[in-house]
């Protein structure tokens, strides 16, 4: 089953990229060589820091939201998710309220989702999960990427 | 025109790098296969948080300071701007007041800058804003970039 | 000397990874194409902020335990720190007090003991250093590196 497969099978669709708050001087994907690198993207039209105005279950579907944007991005500039080879690298910032120490199960929303859509083999990657004070349009989540690509 | 003729069109010159206020254990800009890793930089000599001691417009300034200062890491590695084949990847960092979400506003700063010196095609790249609490010596803000070579 | 014989010389042995607060969805080292990605890691175990309840030294100790982390899952992956060519980029966060700028000095207890046990030739790399308000389980310090392999 292919990962664009696999998507519809978990019922999932891929959500438009909605319209930002600002014009970001940035290529959403850019390739190079074979690698994918993606611009970090979040759930643009949620706002808070996790361990305050939102919960980690709150986060986690923020970063479940962040990765499915993620896809959208990728199919948009590669066609379609089989182009993926495998997952590189994944550095995700959780915008998080002061004593909040669980990032890590709140990407693991994005993670958790990139490996049911393309399989432990080529969707588990390096990954580090950092917590900072303030995103983007006060989004909870924001993440970039790297992803390989077939030849 | 190449982008050291277009930095001169444009009326830049590339500044000096300041001394720094500690002495890190790095590589200004390490090449491996083709891809220029450039350390994280920022416009030394200057403070502040972004939407406290800084505006919008004195970030932005800061940022496209740090620009220059990492064509000048470029140059002094790779001997000319025209080596670069294309910007890969943008990881910036604003020092943020609490409360302020506009981390790409003022990274357009840098960016701006290199699409003005290397053009859309190869200016343009991949980019992350994040925005932080702290930043070494204060400054307000803090890039690091990967950049692929001719070969 | 390879770097296992320079690391016994130095009178270090490689820890074993301690088991995390968390279950995070990832990969410790992904390796693709001749470069070795390794995960965020940190000295689990210790917490606290640098400049408050942390001094630089105690973070400089801090980021150098995490160096000797990074090396145990790197030789778990790769077989013998020999393998590596060079270490191409270090990403550094530092846990900050509001106010604390010498985020440099506390990773060089990073960098420092990379270079010990690689050489200046291989160990040297681009590095950034970052202050952030939160860490997975309150760590001072955690690192992100991409490092090349011997083919």
């Amino acid at each position: 089953m292919t990962p664009d497969e696999r998507l519809a099978e978990l019922g999932l669709a891929l959500p438009e990229i909605p319209s930002l708050p600002f014009v970001p001087r940035l290529r959403p994907v850019l390739v190079h060589e074979g690698i994918a690198y993606l611009s970090g993207i979040g759930p643009v039209g949620v706002a808070g820091r996790v361990g305050e105005t939102l919960g980690v279950e709150a986060g986690y579907a923020a970063a479940r939201e962040t990765a499915l944007l993620a896809l959208r991005r990728l199919v948009d500039e590669v066609g379609a998710l089989d182009r993926v080879a495998r997952w590189i690298r994944v550095l995700g910032f959780v915008r998080s309220a002061p004593g909040f120490g669980d990032q890590p199960s709140v990407l693991n929303g994005f993670t958790d989702l990139v490996v049911a859509v393309f399989g432990e083999e080529r969707g588990l990657c390096a990954r580090s999960a950092i917590g900072v004070s303030e995103l983007p349009a006060g989004i909870p989540v924001e993440v970039e990427a790297a992803v390989a690509l077939r030849v």
